[in-house]
């Protein structure tokens, strides 16, 4: 189902060991979650999340203003990695960079590297808020796993650097003719490279399709958002080589 | 490219028809926004499209507070069709809804259409605002073509008038082991149809599981937002059966 507001069990994500009988002090900012916000008292049961250990049933054994403890009861979900995909993009405007991190999140991006561009090379970004966007999508669509949200790097960087072994998806519109597919690919270790809003420069373009480990998909014909280009890659790739059955 | 608001050329839709030396009145707001907002002035160059002539380049020859007279000069973009597609989906929060409408018409939907399900029945919508959102999505992404967004209607009545010859691909993630495929599927006129966040009720789920010209759909193993599912399910039709190359 889609994820909802709206009746959700409370979920939170805990940067805590979780296993039976494990107890869990809060931080302020969460116990003023459940208890200020959500208005949970003792004896009621929130899911908490860490990464690492699956999602545990865990009942409140002390709820203060700025303080609580959990005791983890049961295992509700075992851990559910994603596939071993990077979710690579150039962060332009704030709201669709959150966007763009919520998404790669819930499409089951391993690890999200924003980048600079040639032609976004004076944006910036907050590390730590858009981490805390993708620990909050996991948070609302059930998941139990936090894609890294990585420091921001040049693409040209990123490239130089690149791992022996990873392939590369990228989207590029001026590809007349090319189709949405990723036909004779393959490979455990991928990456998809969503290009900034405005496009790759003409130097890029060409350093992109000079690589041996790059692999060129069209979007269709029709202009799309980053945040939407994101997730219609995404689903490309889930598709073909990806855990979408 | 993906659609740019920074050194975007001002485009702008326009109910009347455009043609070589055809002369557009415009309306008082339309008048603020060019003159007012984007500083145009007499000489300039505007983009504009009527969801049937295509695109063309049109210049300033009157300037007001209020009014204004642009004069058609070249076609610029022929009419982009997109498929016979409809997205149907169930709306619940406004800005969730906003943002299903603008990836359906990014995504190339011809008809965009908002349901009351059983779990969302006392659902509303401002048909008008929901229209002018497809508007701003066509204008902001280079688009000759601006969906329809349907009133508000039952799912049970959709279903029940539906036209002959239409097939139909739903979302639902209680099909354990359905894939994110289409299959054997065929044919030129399509509809989407993604569920309410809370899901179908058993007896919605049943009715379209009996349905012959309904597909069921995957979109993976993680929950996703309405909006997400939309961009993913369009991306899987347009991929098989769309434009998409």
């Amino acid at each position: 189902m889609y994820c909802s507001m709206k009746d959700a069990k409370v979920r939170l994500y805990v940067e805590h060991p979780l296993g039976e009988g494990q107890t869990i002090p809060l931080e302020r900012d969460q116990a003023h979650y459940l208890f200020g916000v959500m208005r949970l008292g003792v004896g009621d049961a929130v899911a908490l999340f860490n990464g690492r250990d699956g999602e545990w049933r865990c009942g409140v054994v002390e709820a203060g203003k700025r303080k609580g403890v959990l005791v983890c009861e049961a295992q509700t979900k075992p851990l559910q990695m994603p596939p071993d995909l990077w979710l690579i993009f150039a962060p332009i405007k704030k709201a669709r960079t959150d966007f763009i991190v919520e998404k790669a999140a819930e499409m089951g991006a391993a690890r999200i590297m924003p980048v600079q561009t040639d032609f976004t090379n004076s944006e910036r970004i907050r590390q730590d808020r858009l981490q805390a966007h993708a620990v909050e999508a996991a948070e609302q669509c059930g998941g139990t796993f936090v894609p890294e949200v990585a420091d921001l790097q040049k693409l040209d960087r990123v490239l130089a650097d690149w791992p022996e072994g990873r392939q590369l998806m990228f989207c590029d519109e001026a590809e007349v003719g090319s189709a949405a597919r990723l036909g004779a690919a393959s490979g455990d270790q991928w990456a998809i490279l969503i290009g900034p809003e405005g496009g790759f420069s003409p130097d890029e373009r060409a350093r992109l399709k000079s690589l041996p480990f790059a692999h060129v998909v069209s979007l269709g014909p029709r202009i799309l958002r980053a945040d939407t280009a994101a997730v219609a890659a995404m689903t490309i790739w889930q598709q073909a080589l990806g855990d979408w059955g």
